[in-house]
């Protein structure tokens, strides 16, 4: 997989992994150790947590420091980054739980607004998107910016290109930035997509691609982004 | 271009397209000419359309039948499938205009609801998107199929290959696959994204690029859908 050098950011992150015992947290958990970075899976138990550390710990090779587990409030402490991957149906409760552990740090929000047993029909919440829900809860003081809605999680623990880019949004530039590093450092092409308002178009993208999975009888559509030949403004 | 017999539908086609002054109007006029359908262009002077009717016959080769212009509410009387490329402002109005003409036909709407001056930011109407406006006001015998978004409309009327997909969402599943033949006749790839539902991220997306371009210097951003493999269902 293309996590090297050509890729890595500038800086070594603290990055937790809040419900990271799924495939989504166990995946980046892997590609982002595996570049250098400092990660600690979260879970409701600190047991779970470990057990997925382990599994995340055994792929990885010998010289990377390896990934820690902890209760979810233990890993948001220890983080600059909090990285939240979990299930819609979570979301709000998990934000509330989190709220003044992360103030002032980073939320990396993985959440895809799926409502089954539909989930190939767009239905945002009513804040307008995930993003914007979390924003509107955690308050001024608390970047949030969403990213990797559209990864098929089955590749995130194989090596290889992932064929699918990273659409980032989120509430501060500065943020998307940090992000876009962290995407590259995962072995990822990242794009900023722009403020939370446009969240909606890539958490909702999840459901179309879901949708053309189930239409044209494939498990891991994504998308690219094309036609870009300029220079960065 | 691809325009050429393997991307070929089956069925020639009476096409007009409203408000077809424009870039994309006669883009898309100049492409499905080419591919053999039967094409009006509409306007509200039919002085304009045949303006940008003979724009196009300009560029189309001897043996294809000519372009035609006519005012708008004629051209969609003519017509089997009724492209609307009018500007988000004129939506409402136009349809509203057009409902009695159209009931029972197919309407192909490629309006993007952008709000200036902040077009990088997406901002959906009431309804949700354009296309579920749309169908909110033909009501339930006209079939909404919403298309094109996310084009680069100066590609249109250029010969080679677009890189970009379209992304079709439609009131059903009859409807979008005769319009994802035009996309075919159109020299494009086309993707069927499912209901009218999920009609807000296509259309979404269109911002999303627009905001591309700006930070990443480009003109051109567009979209491919990638990683499917199977066999359509």
């Amino acid at each position: 997989m293309n996590v090297n050098s050509k890729y890595k950011g500038n800086k070594m992150r603290r990055i937790a992994i809040i419900g990271g015992t799924g495939k989504e947290g166990k995946g980046l958990a892997y590609r982002w150790a595996l570049s250098g970075h400092d990660v600690i899976i979260g879970s409701r138990s600190i047991e779970k947590a470990q057990i997925a550390a382990d599994e995340v710990n055994e792929l990885l090779p010998d010289h990377v420091k390896p990934v820690g587990g902890l209760e979810n409030i233990q890993a948001a402490d220890w983080a600059e980054i909090v990285t939240l991957t979990v299930p819609f149906a979570a979301h709000v409760d998990m934000l509330e739980y989190l709220k003044d552990t992360i103030r002032g740090k980073l939320l990396i929000d993985v959440t895809v607004p799926l409502v089954p047993p539909k989930v190939s029909v767009v239905k945002m919440p009513e804040a307008g998107s995930a993003g914007k829900e979390a924003k509107m809860i955690l308050g001024e003081d608390t970047e949030v910016v969403i990213a990797f809605q559209n990864i098929s999680y089955e590749r995130l623990m194989r090596t290889g290109d992932i064929d699918c880019d990273v659409l980032v949004c989120g509430s501060s530039r500065e943020a998307r930035d940090t992000v876009l590093e962290l995407v590259k450092d995962a072995g990822m092409v990242g794009w900023d997509a722009g403020p939370l308002a446009n969240a909606m178009v890539i958490e909702g993208l999840t459901s179309v691609l879901i949708y053309i999975n189930k239409r044209y009888g494939s498990k891991e559509s994504g998308i690219r982004v094309t036609g870009v030949t300029g220079e960065e403004n």
